[in-house]
């Protein structure tokens, strides 16, 4: 009686603090969104006040030396920062993110450091002027906060909280990180459905990871079945959290007590001031960007991973070489946005505008630069900007003489260049801005040279080029779609949207794949599709099976277990019940490494067959030891000890065996066994025999055993044979 | 050589066609959508106008009579095409869809009389000014449409395409059903985003079954492994095909060839006209309203499902009590509508207003009714409009005392019981409409008495309590606050809206279950939860299976086989290997009874023993004989006719046998089972047994086996055991 009551109350207790740590996530996530846009805007815009202030001057030298002095400075504390403490803080984040969702788990991705040097790193990056986006990083972000916090702090730092330790095991953990991403994009681009679509289309297929509890009834067995509707309204709680914070941040910062910050700190690009009627030139204009789009797009991913193989090359060979490949891209980029502005003719101010020109504070339409007064430099208004602000340059409505040709020319050429340059160098870079930046140049290009066929507003048509980069290059479909929308606030340009992002995409995947999907192999996650390869049918399940099975049986001897531990590096074992104890051998179910681990810690061993019921047991640990266990810092297997009188006791494993493994017979196709595995989001799939009077399992299946390195190895003409 | 090439060429006709099927769907239900529109409103427009042309003649009576009139002939004439030619057409039809996409396959749900009788029947049903919407209607026609063109056309009415013939299938075909009521969503709210949500949250796990085929290299086997992503795509492209159908319709009915349609007939409620700052004071108010919305909605769904209750005993003694009850309730609507109004007091009409008052066409915010000129009746304004104008009304922004206080109780009484006194009868009848409109007169009041302590405006009101109606009746999530703001047209309401749907949501959840979840109960359709009932965690999955397993071996008599098929209505048979074919008792797989109709009307019987090969069987039948049998309208038990000496006969089943069915242990808990069944989506689950030495098979369990009647039938005791 005690013990149900106790339990409901373990359940109460849970979902709270589930919701409560949504509520903690989106708050976290949010305030971190301010400060990072906050901090960004102010030292971008005191660089940029500076050297307005020398130019006006006619002080041009010194204003570059201040500009790349500048820039040099942020980037190598960004650099240093990255090189020295959490390289995994390196890049967007968003393939990690991806990965960890898609069921890999790799534990710095997540870590405390990698945090730190997220935030600092991104706000210093973006400050420098380097074309990088600070959206990837958000998300990234997003997700260590849910981390640390579904861990209860970090044991390193000695910053924990006990009554988070309810959570350490994998599928909380992963809840909590889904959460976590759909913040990250829902704070990153004042997105929040946006947000939860992302972590849907993301993380949908792997939320349940049914084999990784034994069968003992903890309290999150109940809840672990009602994943989806749950999760799906816990994630948009988080988002509308987010929302809110920004919104609250938005209203405070417009009473002017946050320094430089401006309208352009979160970005929020509206275009709905322009009226959206379109007829079919317009239709033509925009599928014939699509295609170009696409091209672009898929060029651009080639590009990109092309400069990750040479960079990895620089990047192993230490922390001082990362630290001067970002110090010779700073003074490129600085370069660049100084010298090519000197190419672009002075253009008289327009006369009707209703902002001032030239303009006078950090942000803005018409920079002066080297023009008299009454004259701007429409090169200069992108390059001297923050990134934000360019795209709102690019994207405002009825200006369609603002920019010239040659300045949409010169400007698309360099951000595509230094945008592919920039990705992979020592410091966090999110991908979202420099593709935004070169489409919605590329966009307004293509408005321009279509002026004549077609009469869209030049901002839409920077909003449309904008889109079919995207879709050209990250290939995600709805979420990047609704965050578009969101962005623009102007759901009458749906159609034409999706219109360009599925022609983008079409084009695009016909010469390669998503640019976060190259990076996830790049990086040599083993990340499954969530379709089969078509040589997978010519296979069945138990053709993949490699290396020699280790077997428990039910009652072990503890010798053998840690002998078993020690050699291999398996994380599950099926245990077996043979003769003594069934009638014929039979397959009892697969127990875990770290389960072994505590189990062996705990000492509970058996000097012969006495069998203690699996109650008595379990009343010797405690009701989380065993949820603990499965965070990664559990027990270790240095920390066990054990006499050498222990070794030959026995102990039973029932108790801590899944009784009910995920099984399939050995015939069973391999491209089924695939499209299961990843369906269901397992970490081993046991693989039985059809026939009887053979031993009963054949073997277990685990995520390697499904990548396409590991079966073309096995079968290297396969692919001929299809 | 040939064959393979030949299949390359097949899959690309598939995939084309897929694509071709797509845009068609997109394109009908976009057509449907605009005649449905305009016939609204042209038919409801002139019924308006002649009202109150009589009305400004002072001829009350005559009004009502001609109001009452044309009210009930046109409520006649839906109920008689609902009564005598589709039953099936009655109510909302989201919950069939819903069911459909679940797994559910009941056949008239999609057929074309019942697409015939969903439009017209919607489109008097709406006219004759019933509290009804035209949305639910027109997801389900949708659905229709695309379950027509997936078919080629119907067969009755010999409407058949032969090139549409690839889509007999299961898996196809719930595909094309998803890419349907989708279109049908964008278009019945201009919400095409909402629309691939509402198709992701009821469709996205039930994707997949994978035991529906048999093991033979049909084309759409990789397309199989494929489907998320690209279904997601396609979905999302018939959605834009819809949003672009509507647009090119309202700039062309601008023109004004439309008739009386106005800007009225496709819902679209803007309201971003009005400033959305808000502070503490409004999000207290917004809470407040959330939960009494929450309560209202649940007691909304406990009514609807009292008054379903009763009419269905109406309903089941035949078509003319049908008839009757519509009328009846026509006429009570008539005497609403027309009555009450004279209790509201006239209201000088205001002297800022941009619009003509009082109205001269048919819609408009100030109908005269029986006040003099320069007055208008509140009332009148809301009660003698289209469903559409008065939602429009409710939601218009920057009026703040357009409405009196007693005219809106009034009107929020009327509505809240009209609108559950008319579902359930005879015609096609949305939920959304009554419960936005309730929903929105609701928050107009709720706004009037707390104008004290906040600012937001009127029209802002009105739509959070529209949002708290529906999170509390249909507790859908995100597609819900999709389809609000896409109907809204306004992003920055985004933390207000998830708010107040979350509590609202969040309260009713308490209370009892959703709207159409209800409705799908009370119709008896199995519908698979998918979260599992607490109580079947104590229970396996050999639990459940009942009754006497019939299983053919390999090579079977073909008496045997018929007279299976005759005394059962099972539809999948488990194959058994036995001693003469192997060398133990094993599973060879499952076989379904629409592949052995085919295979015995196809009459390849041997005399003995004498083994064809797979190959030679399989080439005396065309590539898609067994692929058409999957529609529910293939071979029949009494299409076979076969002779006495044949019944001696035997015949091969492994050719047709699916060798890799979906199996799991005896033991695994019924929790995990059930879970795994929704998750795969499958239609049977062979459960083997754990011990060697015993049959291969312990039984299958179907989607009624899951069923908590089912269940709770066989262990009545289980629910207080927990």
């Amino acid at each position: 009686q005690d013990w149900r009551s106790r339990k409901k109350v373990q359940i109460f207790q849970y979902v709270v603090l589930k919701w409560a740590l949504a509520l903690l996530i989106g708050l976290g996530t949010g305030v971190v969104g301010c400060f990072n846009n906050i901090a960004v805007e102010n030292i971008a815009g005191f660089k940029l006040l500076l050297i307005s202030d020398l130019m006006s001057k006619e002080k041009y030298f010194k204003a570059f030396a201040a500009y790349a002095g500048c820039n040099l400075g942020l980037a190598t504390i960004a650099a240093s920062l990255c090189a020295f403490i959490a390289p995994a803080a390196a890049g967007s984040g968003i393939p990690e993110v991806k990965a960890y969702l898609n069921g890999i788990d790799a534990h710095s991705m997540l870590a405390p450091s990698t945090l730190f040097v997220k935030i600092f790193g991104s706000i210093f990056g973006v400050s420098a002027g380097f074309v990088v986006g600070k959206e990837g990083p958000m998300v990234h972000t997003g997700a260590c906060i849910a981390s640390l916090l579904g861990q209860g702090g970090s044991r390193k730092y000695h910053l924990t909280w006990k009554w988070l330790k309810y959570f350490k095991n994998d599928r909380d953990r992963r809840d909590l990180i889904t959460c976590g991403a759909a913040a990250g994009v829902a704070a990153a681009f004042r997105a929040p459905v946006g947000g939860v679509l992302f972590a849907l289309e993301e993380a949908a297929s792997c939320l349940i990871s049914l084999d990784a509890y034994p069968n003992s009834e903890q309290p999150n067995y109940l809840a672990c079945s009602r994943w989806r509707s749950a999760l799906l309204w816990r994630t948009f709680f988080t988002t509308a959290v987010v929302a809110i914070v920004l919104r609250a941040f938005i209203q405070y910062c417009w009473t002017g007590k946050c320094g430089l910050f401006g309208q352009g700190g979160l970005i929020m690009y509206d275009v709905s001031s322009a009226a959206a009627s379109y007829n079919i030139p317009d239709i033509v204009a925009v599928l014939l960007l699509g295609v170009i789009g696409g091209i672009f797009g898929s060029l651009y991913n080639y590009l990109v991973d092309k400069v990750l193989r040479t960079y990895s090359i620089i990047n192993e060979r230490g922390a001082a070489p990362k630290v001067l490949l970002v110090i010779v891209i700073s003074l490129l980029t600085s370069c660049c946005s100084f010298g090519l502005p000197w190419f672009a003719k002075c253009i008289p101010c327009p006369t009707t505008s209703t902002v001032s020109c030239p303009t006078v504070d950090g942000s803005g339409n018409y920079k002066l630069f080297q023009c008299p007064s009454g004259y701007y430099n429409d090169l200069a208004s992108l390059f001297l900007n923050t990134n934000d602000d360019s795209i709102r340059n690019l994207f405002s409505t009825s200006t369609e003489k603002e920019f010239h040709i040659s300045t949409l020319f010169i400007f698309f050429a360099a951000i595509y260049c230094l945008g592919i340059v920039t990705y992979g160098i020592a410091i966090p870079s999110g991908l979202f801005i420099p593709v935004i930046l070169a489409g919605a140049c590329y966009g307004r290009l293509v408005g321009r040279l279509f002026a004549s066929i077609s009469e869209l507003d030049m901002g839409l048509f920077a909003l449309l080029g904008a889109a079919s980069f995207l879709g050209g290059t990250m290939r995600m479909t709805v979420s990047l779609c609704v965050i578009l929308l969101e962005l623009t606030n102007d759901l009458l340009l749906l159609p034409l949207v999706m219109l360009v992002l599925l022609v983008s995409k079409t084009v695009a995947d016909s010469f390669n794949k998503g640019v976060y999907d190259q990076i996830v192999k790049l990086k040599g996650l083993p990340y499954l599709e969530a379709h089969a390869e078509p040589y997978m049918r010519h296979l069945v399940a138990s053709d993949v099976v490699t290396g020699p099975l280790v077997t428990f049986s039910g009652i072990e001897k503890v010798g053998t277990i840690l002998h078993a531990l020690r050699t291999t590096g398996h994380n599950g074992f099926p245990v077996i019940d043979e003769p003594p104890l069934s009638d014929a051998p039979e397959l009892c179910g697969l127990v875990l490494r770290s389960h072994l681990l505590v189990l062996l810690k705990g000492k509970n061993f058996l000097r012969d067959g006495v069998v203690l019921t699996g109650e008595e047991i379990l009343q010797r640990f405690a009701a989380f030891d065993f949820a603990k266990a499965g965070s990664g810092k559990g027990v270790k297997l240095e920390d066990l000890d054990i006499s050498e009188e222990e070794m030959e006791m026995f102990v039973d494993l029932h108790p801590i065996t899944n009784a009910s493994p995920f099984t399939v017979f050995e015939t069973m196709s391999l491209a089924k066994a695939a499209i299961l595995f990843r369906q269901l989001g397992l970490r081993h799939m046991c693989i039985v025999p059809k026939a009887q009077g053979r031993p009963p399992i054949v073997g277990i299946l685990t995520r390697h055993d499904f990548m396409p390195e590991h079966i073309l190895g096995l079968y290297p003409r396969i692919e001929c044979h299809k």
